[in-house]
């Protein structure tokens, strides 16, 4: 089965206090996304990669790609309004039936081991969605105030969202609505259900300062 | 209004692949514990503080203090079976009327902002637990299956959970139950409802292998 690597790195700085896109700082001198393409290529070797860019990010990104990589295996598109579009811009690339993995380009800590068991998920169950729980206790906020809720009734929900062609594509052929805020979303609006399997604690998704003081310690302690 | 922080450290090395109890864990050449109980001391030059270790913890416990801290604003008492029999022991050498700050020794990295924020809630309101939003998408485990729920609804509770002594003493006085997870659904249980204030990103329980090199990182960067 083919696959293909969704990647969406549409993030403006503006939660970093940087004026460069998140996707773009550097991490022990390389691009964050050079980090997370670098390990999509590496866990298969027939996997190819749409970069979804916005407009004006799109000439930074083929510098690190010629930089870097086999470039025969990565295409570039823009991004659209909102995550919803710009994955949509991306899967409008996708001819061949495939597994689609829709990756956060800037959850650069992702391992080579949870791809694999996304790809053999999705062939079985047509999605693999990971997800973790909180370390932390939770609590619901209720109209007037708010209540203690189980740890484990809730997970956190990572990337990369794994499926299907047949099933994500026709997905995606749906109307916008504000509730996509990811790809399982879109599918379960479509009217299916998902499949969730476990993710990774070091796969945290890069949008504060802090994230980025985590990322570049772990990078440079697996160097 | 005296000021009192109940540091609980009562965690076994056991997620941590490791046979030093976490809190013992050296960040940058000084035990986790250290952080936490600097940061506490330099918030109030009249706080002081309780910390409960584990019996067969207290003499270390006792090495750091000598070590590093004025050993007069800082007492020692031994933790018991759960989380709230160790804050129980805590709590039973509090004397006189004060706020309570109960906090997890391995959140070494609050801000002296946050107990400053934490102190002027709980004078106001009787408590100040500390929350924040998920980065992430959630999921709510349903009985068959899982479903998207929207991310602000529910908060990842931090600590310093801090209440007046009128209000924690007298809940803590209550039979233990298993869904006693932090200080809020102790107060709870007694029947009074919980303040929420905005906690910190960084302000995260070091819990597992990653979570060191983080704390590394950050202490690192801030000395």
């Amino acid at each position: 089965m083919k696959k293909i690597a969704v990647i969406v790195a549409g993030g403006s700085g503006s939660r970093m206090n940087s004026s460069t896109p998140k996707q773009f700082l550097l991490l022990n001198g390389k691009p964050l996304l050079f980090y997370t393409i670098q390990t999509f290529l590496g866990a298969f070797n027939d996997l190819e990669i749409i970069l979804v860019l916005p407009e004006e990010n799109i000439a930074a990104g083929q510098e690190i790609i010629d930089a870097f990589f086999d470039y025969s295996r990565i295409k570039i598109t823009a991004g659209g309004r909102t995550r919803f579009h710009s994955v949509q811009n991306g899967l409008n690339l996708i001819e061949d039936e495939a597994i689609v993995f829709v990756h956060d380009g800037v959850r650069c800590l992702l391992s080579t081991n949870l791809i694999n068991r996304c790809y053999t998920a999705a062939l079985e169950f047509g999605s693999a969605i990971p997800v973790i729980n909180s370390t932390d206790s939770l609590r619901k906020i209720t109209e007037e105030d708010s209540e203690a809720i189980e740890r484990t009734s809730i997970k956190l929900v990572q990337t990369p969202q794994t499926f299907h062609s047949k099933i994500l594509l026709p997905a995606f052929k749906i109307d916008y609505k504000d509730k996509f805020t990811d790809e399982a979303t879109v599918v379960e609006a479509y009217g299916l259900k998902v499949h969730l399997i476990e993710g990774e604690e070091a796969n945290i998704k890069i949008t504060k300062p802090i994230d980025l003081l985590i990322a570049e310690k772990i990078i440079v302690s697996t160097i």
